[in-house]
C-alpha cells in the first residue's frame, strides 16, 4: 500500500504520542499500584510497554514504516530507506508526538499536564547501556526486517521487554521517548540535564548497529 | 466460511460471555490470592484478560468476526462490513452474553450470583481515559485488520494488555462489557451509576477512531 | 508427514510428561520462592504452564496432533479425527506420561518420587469450574483448527494462562494431568478423593463443546 | 540467504554475547529490585530471558541458524546440518561470546568486569535437572525445526521461559551461557567448580533428544 507524507506523519505523530503515553501512564499506574516494590512496578511497566509495541507496530506499520524513533528514521534513511527530505517531517511528528504522548498521560492520571521529571540518571555506565540498547535495537530491526519483515513487530516488541531489564538504564533507546519522558516527574521521567548524554549514546549505538548489518550481507551462493 | 446469522450470534453471545467471565474471574482470583497488592492483583488481571482475547479471537473471530464489542460492531456496519439489520442481533447477543459472564464468574467463585458493584469510577480523568481506551482499541482493529487481519487478535490483546495500565481507568473500551461489570461487587466492578459515562466515552473515542482511519487511507501509486 | 502409531504414541506421553512435569515443577518452585505470597506463585505457575503449552504443542503437534488429553482424544475420535482403535493407546500414552511427568517433577526438586496429594479440591463451585474451563478448552481447539490450524499453540496455550486465573478450580481441564497431579503433595497437587469429580466433569465440559462446535458449522453461500 | 562462515561466526558472538547480557544483566537488575523476593526476580529473569531469545533468534537465525549454543551446533552437525569444519568456529565464537556478555553485563551495571560465582549449584537433582533441560530444549528445536521452522523461535523462547521453573537449575541448557555465568557474582552465576557437571548434563541431555528425534521420523505414506 502507498500512503501519502501527510498520512505517514499523522501515523508517526500518533503512533509516537501513544508509545509515550504507554510508557509514562503506565508507569504512573504501576508505581501508584505497587506500594514501593521497584520490581513489581518495573515488570508491570515493562509488560505494558511491550505490549504497546506490538500493538503499535502492527498498526502504524502497514503506513509510515512505524520508526516512531529519530534514530530509526535516520538509519532508514542512510540504507536507501527513507527518502532524505522525508527525514525532518518524520522526527518533527516524532518529537511533536511524544510530548502530546506525555501530557495526555499526565492528564489521563490527573497530574499537571508539564512537570520536569527531577529523575537523575547519569554516569558512564547509563551511556554505555543506552549505546548497548540503541545497538540492539537497531540490529533486531535491520536483522529481522531483511528476512522476515512480518515478524518485525514481536522482535522489535520482544526486545525492548528484555531490553528494559538488562541495560541499567532500562532501555530508552530513542531519543524522542527521552525527551518526551522529561516533561513527567513520575517513575518513567528522566532530569532534563541527562538527555543529552542519553541521545548521544542511542545515536552512537544505533549507527553502530547500521553499519555493521550493512556489512553483515548475504554473499552470493558459490 | 460463511455462517448463518444464528449461528454467528451464539458466536458472539458466547464469545463475550467468557471475555466478561475472564475479566470478573480473574480479578476474584486476583484480589484473594495477592493479599491487598495491587498491582500484583491487576498484573494477573491484565494478563489473564489478554490471553482470553487471544484465544477468544482466534476462535470467535472465523465466525462472527469476534467483534464481542457494540462500538465495534457498530463502527463495523459504519465502515460498510456488517449489514445494518444485523446490528441490533449482535449487540443484543453481546449484551446478554456479558451479563452470563458476570453470573457465571460469580457462579464459580461462589458468589452471590449478581451484586451491584460499588466500585466508584467517575470524573473527567476517567471520562478522557475511556475515550483514549477506545480510540486506541479502534484504531487498531482498523489499522492492522486492513493490512494484516491475521494478526489482528495478538493486535488486540497486546493493546488492551497495555492499556489496562497506561489508562486512568484500566480501559473498559467495550459498552458490553462495562454493564456487565457493574453486577459483581468484586476487583473488576464499575458502579452502575458510573457506566453512563463510561459508554459515552467510548462511542465518542471509538468513532473518532472510525473517522479518522478512514481518513487515513491508501492512495493510488503515483 | 506420516507418522506410525507408536512414534505418534511415544510423542503422546512425552508430551504430557513434560506438560506434568511442567505443571508440577513450576508450581514446586513458584511455592518455594514466592515467600507465601501464592498470587506471585500462580503467576509464575501459569506463565510456566502456558509456555511450556506453546513449546509442546509446537513440538509434539506435527507428530502425533498433540491432544496430550483423554477429552481432546475422546472428541477427535467422536469428530471422525483419531481412529477408534487408537483411542486407548492415546489415552494410556497420556495416563503414563503423567504420572512419569510428576515422578520427574518429584525427582528433579529433590522430593520422594511419589507423594499424595492433600490439597482438597472439592464441591459445587469447583465442579462447575471444571466444566466451564474444559468446555472453553474444546471450544477453542475446534473453533481455531478448523480455520486457524497453525495458530491452535497459540490459542490453547493463552486460554489455558487465562483459564488458570478465571476460574476457582485454576483449570486443569485435563484428566490424565489431574490423575498425574494427584501424585505430588506440593502446590500443584490435588486430593486423590477429588480427582473423579474433576474428570466427570471435564468431560461433561468438554464433549459439550465438542456437540455445540458440530452444530456451529459454516453454511453453504446462497 | 547464503551468509560468508566469517559473517555467521559474528553472528554467534553476537548473538550469544546479548543472550549472555540478557541473562546476567536482568538477574542483576531484579536482584537489585526485588527487594529480597525470590520469586519475582526470577520472574523478570524468566521474562527478560525469553523475550531476548525471540528477539535474537529472529535476528540471528537467518544468518548463522541462531544455534548460540554448542550443545546445538554440534547436533546439529551429527544431523548433517553444520558441517564439521564449521563446528569449532561455531563452539569459539559462542564460548568467547558468552564470557563478552557477561563483561558487558557487570560494565552496564557498575561492576568489576570479572568476578568469579561463589553460587553452588551442585548434586543430583542438578545434575538431572540440566539433562532434562537440555533434553527438552533439544527436542523443541528438532521437533518443531522440521515441520514449522518459522515457529522455532518462540518454541524455543516459551520453553526455556517454561523450564526456568520447572526445572531446580533454572536450566541454563547451554555450555557456553553457563561458563560465562559462573564470571559474575550475582544472581544468575554458578561457581566455577559446579560448571563441569553442567556441561556434562548439558551433552547427556541435549544429544539423547538428537538420537530420539532421529529414531521419530516421519514414514513413507502406506
Amino acid at each position: 500500500m502507498n500512503f501519502s507524507l501527510r498520512a505517514r506523519v499523522v501515523a508517526e505523530f500518533l503512533g509516537t504520542a501513544f508509545l509515550v503515553a504507554a510508557v509514562v501512564g503506565s508507569g504512573i499506574m504501576a508505581e501508584r499500584l505497587s506500594g514501593g516494590n521497584t520490581a513489581i512496578a518495573l515488570l508491570a511497566n515493562t509488560i505494558a510497554t511491550g505490549a504497546a509495541l506490538v500493538a503499535l507496530l502492527l498498526t502504524v506499520g502497514p503506513i509510515s514504516g512505524a520508526h516512531l524513533n529519530p534514530v530509526v528514521s535516520l538509519a532508514d534513511a542512510l540504507n536507501g530507506g527513507l527518502l532524505w527530505r522525508e527525514v525532518w517531517p518524520y522526527i518533527l511528528a516524532q518529537l511533536t508526538g511524544g510530548f502530546a504522548g506525555t501530557v495526555l498521560a499526565n492528564a489521563m492520571f490527573s497530574l499537571p499536564l508539564i512537570t520536569l521529571s527531577r529523575h537523575v540518571r547519569s554516569g558512564p555506565a547509563q551511556f554505555l547501556s543506552e549505546c548497548v540498547a540503541t545497538f540492539g535495537l537497531l540490529s533486531v530491526i535491520r536483522g529481522c526486517s531483511r528476512s522476515r519483515p512480518n515478524a518485525v513487530p514481536f522482535a522489535v516488541a520482544s526486545y525492548i521487554v528484555a531490553a528494559y531489564w538488562f541495560t541499567a538504564s532500562t532501555s530508552f533507546a530513542n531519543p524522542a521517548v527521552t525527551i518526551a519522558r522529561s516533561f513527567s516527574d513520575t517513575f518513567a521521567g528522566i532530569r532534563l540535564a541527562d538527555v543529552p548524554l542519553f541521545v548521544a549514546a542511542q545515536f552512537v549505538g544505533g549507527l553502530s548497529a547500521g553499519w555493521l548489518f550493512h556489512r553483515l550481507r548475504p554473499v552470493p551462493v558459490n
